[in-house]
């Protein structure tokens, strides 16, 4: 069976589900621009990976990076992309690599704390790429705490210049992406001294190679921390100081400076309040790009599930049935394709939500930071791990073939992961949502309003009655908020009661509370993120497209909800219900099927986007592997491979 | 804190737990013999990876291998190592190349099916390396299926030949370890045709490279597959017949042979049995050395987290806290750990089963075949998705570092994860164990008894009455028990009720069950287990291990009970007896605390084995990161990095 037959079998128009998905993700372009720059994009080698990117070697991955850096540098200006645009080419090239880093991570960080003259002279060169910035906060013992950091910037009051200094084996910079051959100047985070007082961390644009011969300046040693996991384009570097000297204008003075008498001054009262809310979009932007990886790795695995046939079909004895017709396969994908769906949704609201937010501290006003605070933490922590699962979770339902680099989805994996640790480790922002949440609770009736998405803790716990409908969202909504208010009361209560026995409440919250602070939170993570996906859904006009997705949300409620069955019968809910909903999911799962490849071919990600011959749109699996094993593999160069002649055969 | 520091503090003898787990591990070897086998091969850089290894392209790490297999046979010669005892070799060098796989697979499939004549023919040569064999069944087209392999045997009666033909493309040979540059000869299966009668799949041993030149013979097609995820020492290899001729002795004749008139002859009319029986086997041993990357992924993990702190410590806030220190990395690491100790005394009791069905079989009783068939599918398809996660969960709880290569995690993850699609595809496997189990208790009462391991399934399901206590071993075996039976005869009364209604039972396999059958094994799998842990836990005498090991079979039983509340709910247990389960974990991480160093360090891994600079025997672990990463990096082999002049500063 073809891929073209099985495009005929979709319920719905799959290219007008585009044109509203696009605008969720790229919300000021339209789904006619995107294939247009898309088109033009994939007419430049350099703009994409091919399949020979699987067997080159790291000076040649990031040989490759540069090179798109280039190009996509050049290509921004032949086309005038916007800066949203400008991401589209990301999903041809998702690597992060020197240039795009500068792009997206040292330009917004420096802008973000420059002063109007310092942006005055540096933007445009940023620009231009007359220079090559990387942002350098993270030192080899310091990650998460950017209190401890060890770095540091003395202020010499007499010569007005501040000496760079790395005092320990721990204070190196490291995992500073771009900086490991490309960086010309680095954002350098480090402890401001002036007369032996320690005002904490600060930010310097500091010069470390030199502009011409490229080489490292004196009192700076820079190089490539080595061999990652994923991520291998990128130049992820280490960087020491000794005693380097540098003027009294390097420092990025948006917030405080060093004044002309040596003196401390605070520019902005606001500083932490708006370094912090850079923190959060940052959060909001990964969790916006969360469905990304999924998506990418559905297309293939859905595509090489309809061409791969294993086992005779007991309906048609002769031929072999296709892989997406097991149920354990449609559970596995499906599943997936639920979870790609909800957070393009919940990003949505997500992302206008943090708009208003922003709209706010432009005004001074504060009130929806913490909320904020605690939905960025939560999304991004919950999310990244189950996209990073879900992506394991697709390359496995794909055999053996699936663990070829040629299927393109062990990359798409080891690209992703790190997402679960940077900018904040999972465990750790979960927390911090947690510990906010309780002190949210423990002030319940002290005249505080909860946040609109957290209002329903502040009610009593829901009732059921009757016999729901098992398939309803309003009834899956309602159980993902029973679940919330029951574990996350309890939990607040079990604070009080540690508190109340005399332990501090750090104690509390590094040893006693923190696996059931992260239990707690994950129902109320997909309460959030369910109440989006469900008004989404409420909101479709096209009633084939409606039910199509519609059918997602009900894989995705009950999958997630089922695993908190033992709550869901102590808040009130009958085992019948919930062998119910247990059999609304598997019927669910049957009418996804002839919907699946319209589901992830909304996305219309390109072959060369894919880079992967198991999830060609042709469906032309199996001569393509063939092909790339034999023709792009360079171990099968010569007739016989070199090391037999040289080591094995001679020795036995 | 250093790691000599933490060593002070663990409760029990390390080295004399090393002894009682060592003869689990390596049943006819001892302890010293063991220490004495690793002290000596470290001293051959030949044996094990250095640090190098993850800078390496694919060539170099072909090449690595090649060295390896020929030093491991001289090693093992000269140091006149038993066949068990090479495989201590292999902690040392986990991957799997062209000559562990030729003496792994190849040669004990080639003694399975080759007739006494045959063997006495090639053993030798075998041994010596004088051939290079693989074992080539997998078929681009078809894995788990082994009726649909397309090979073809054709037998030409005039001329006493086979003419071995590849006809589709879905027919080559792929995935076939050691194939791809080493292999002269290959194992292959085909179906066998003779006089137009398709007799299904056999096994010939045929040449495919000329023993002098190496090259590709006449008719035969071959090369390598291709990067994958991780294994890339092997060279998993492709394999094309255009009508090679072979003679009539290539077939392995142990069960049947095509006589000197072209007939057909069954000369073992138990063939099936005896290659099910091996299937069985290689499943034992997949699951019996499940426990070993995570314990090697556990120990690195560990030891960084007595090294590294993390944030502010609120009892000496002078200093930082140390990772291990926080409930949820204790949480994480020491489930792992639970998970190693488990699997661990599960493999003893596992293999000394295997042994008795062996026994059995050999006197013709295959009356514990059904048994060992679900349990190693079972064991098999569980364990190795857990141990899968266990490996990620702790590179993950290494925060960045981690993600470094250098760290030696993401490598144990890339090795071990196709473990869970070879030799069965775990949804596959654990399937067929389903399906076995209900066949099982449809027949309850028909006179048939139920294997002793699934005996309670044929008992009224478990009461429970009063309060238990809720760290009692047989607490927790009874509620696996209950989960089990409250699950599984479910499974069984919907696939009658399926029947009933009229359904064909391959059409209730694969649309209607395959989900929740699935969901009903995974308690009995755990109730296996965990009386093999139990029981091990039991019979220990020295109370500091005993107390020790305890723990983590607590962790064990409760963790993986927790996940089943909403059943545990269901089949009796009170909410209370569930909240205080849930204490007593939370109460048994922090005894772990300080065994963790002394649970790791029982299997002594080398620095040379764990191949990591974060988990180093020694603990100096920023040292070892600056210099690997300045040192042992090509990237930093210039001031300045070529593609940057070549590449990026000309277009400036």
């Amino acid at each position: 069976m073809g891929l073209e037959e099985e495009r005929k079998k979709v319920t719905f128009n799959v290219e007008k589900l585009g044109d509203i998905l696009i605008p969720q993700i790229l919300p000021n372009t339209t789904a006619s621009r995107v294939r247009e720059i898309t088109q033009k994009a994939i007419k430049n080698p350099d703009l994409y990976f091919p399949l020979q990117r699987y067997s080159e070697n790291r000076e040649d991955t990031i040989d490759r990076g540069l090179r798109h850096g280039l190009a996509m540098k050049n290509f921004i200006k032949s086309e005038k992309l916007s800066r949203e645009e400008s991401r589209i080419l990301l999903s041809l090239f998702p690597e992060l690599t020197s240039i795009v880093l500068h792009y997206e991570f040292f330009l917004p960080s420096f802008e973000l704390q420059a002063s109007e003259s310092q942006k005055a002279e540096m933007m445009e060169k940023i620009m231009n790429l007359e220079i090559i910035g990387c942002y350098a906060q993270t030192e080899l013992g310091h990650g998460s705490n950017i209190r401890g950091i060890e770095t540091e910037a003395i202020y010499d009051v007499e010569n007005e210049t501040f000496v760079m200094n790395s005092p320990t084996v721990t204070s190196a910079k490291w995992w500073i992406g771009g900086l490991g051959v490309a960086a010309t100047h680095a954002l350098v985070v480090a402890k401001l001294f002036i007369k032996n007082q320690d005002y904490g961390p600060h930010t310097f644009l500091i010069q470390i190679r030199d502009m011409k011969t490229h080489e490292p300046l004196c009192g700076v040693t820079v190089g490539d921390i080595g061999p990652k996991f994923g991520t291998n384009a990128n130049d992820n570097g280490f960087l020491i100081f000794d005693h380097m000297r540098v003027p009294r204008e390097c420092m990025l003075t948006r917030f405080a400076r060093v004044n002309e008498n040596g003196d401390y001054e605070i520019l902005n009262p606001n500083a932490l309040k708006i370094l912090y809310s850079s923190m959060v979009k940052a959060r909001v932007l990964i969790f916006g790009d969360s469905w990304y990886s999924m998506a990418h790795a559905a297309t293939i695995a859905i595509r090489y599930s309809l061409i791969r046939e294993q086992f005779p079909d007991h309906e048609n004895p002769s031929k072999e049935r296709q892989l997406i017709d097991y149920q354990i396969q449609r559970s596995k994908l499906f599943t997936v394709l639920s979870l790609v769906y909800a957070n393009i949704f919940a990003r949505t609201a997500l992302s206008q939500k943090y708009q208003e937010c922003e709209l706010k501290m432009q005004n001074d006003d504060d009130s929806m930071l913490g909320e904020m605070h605690i939905l960025s933490s939560l999304y991004k922590g919950f999310a990244t791990a189950i996209a990073a699962e879900s992506v394991e979770m697709c390359r496995r339902s794909c055999g053996g073939h699936g663990y070829s680099m040629y299927s393109g989805i062990p990359i798409v994996y080891t690209m992703y992961i790190p997402a679960c640790t940077y900018e904040g480790d999972n465990s750790i922002l979960i927390l911090q949502a947690a510990k906010f949440i309780t002190a949210l609770l423990r002030n319940l009736g002290k005249g505080k309003k909860l946040p609109n998405k957290f209002a329903f803790l502040a009610e009593p716990i829901p009732v059921f009655n009757g016999i729901p409908d098992a398939a309803c969202p309003a009834f899956h909504q309602k159980c993902f908020q029973a679940l919330a208010h029951f574990k996350l009361h309890r939990l607040a209560q079990k604070e009080q009661k540690l508190i109340a026995s005399g332990i501090a409440k750090e104690k509390i919250w590094t040893d006693a509370l923190q696996v059931e602070a992260i239990e707690a939170c994950e129902p109320l993570y997909h309460a959030s993120i369910h109440e989006d996906f469900a008004r989404a859904v409420e909101n479709l006009v096209d009633p084939d497209i409606k039910q199509a997705v519609e059918n997602l949300r009900q894989i995705y409620a009950v999958s997630k909800l089922e695993k908190f069955s033992g709550i869901l019968l102590r808040v009130g809910l009958v085992p019948d219900i919930l062998e119910k909903m247990k059999d609304t999911l598997i019927q669910v799962l049957n009418r996804v099927r002839n919907d699946a490849i319209g589901l992830v071919e909304t996305f219309e990600f390109s072959d060369e986007a894919l880079c992967s011959v198991i999830g060609r749109k042709d469906g032309n699996i199996y001569p393509a592997m063939i092909d790339a094993s034999k023709n792009l593999n360079p171990i099968n160069k010569e007739k016989v491979f070199a090391g037999m002649q040289k080591y094995l055969r001679p020795k036995l």
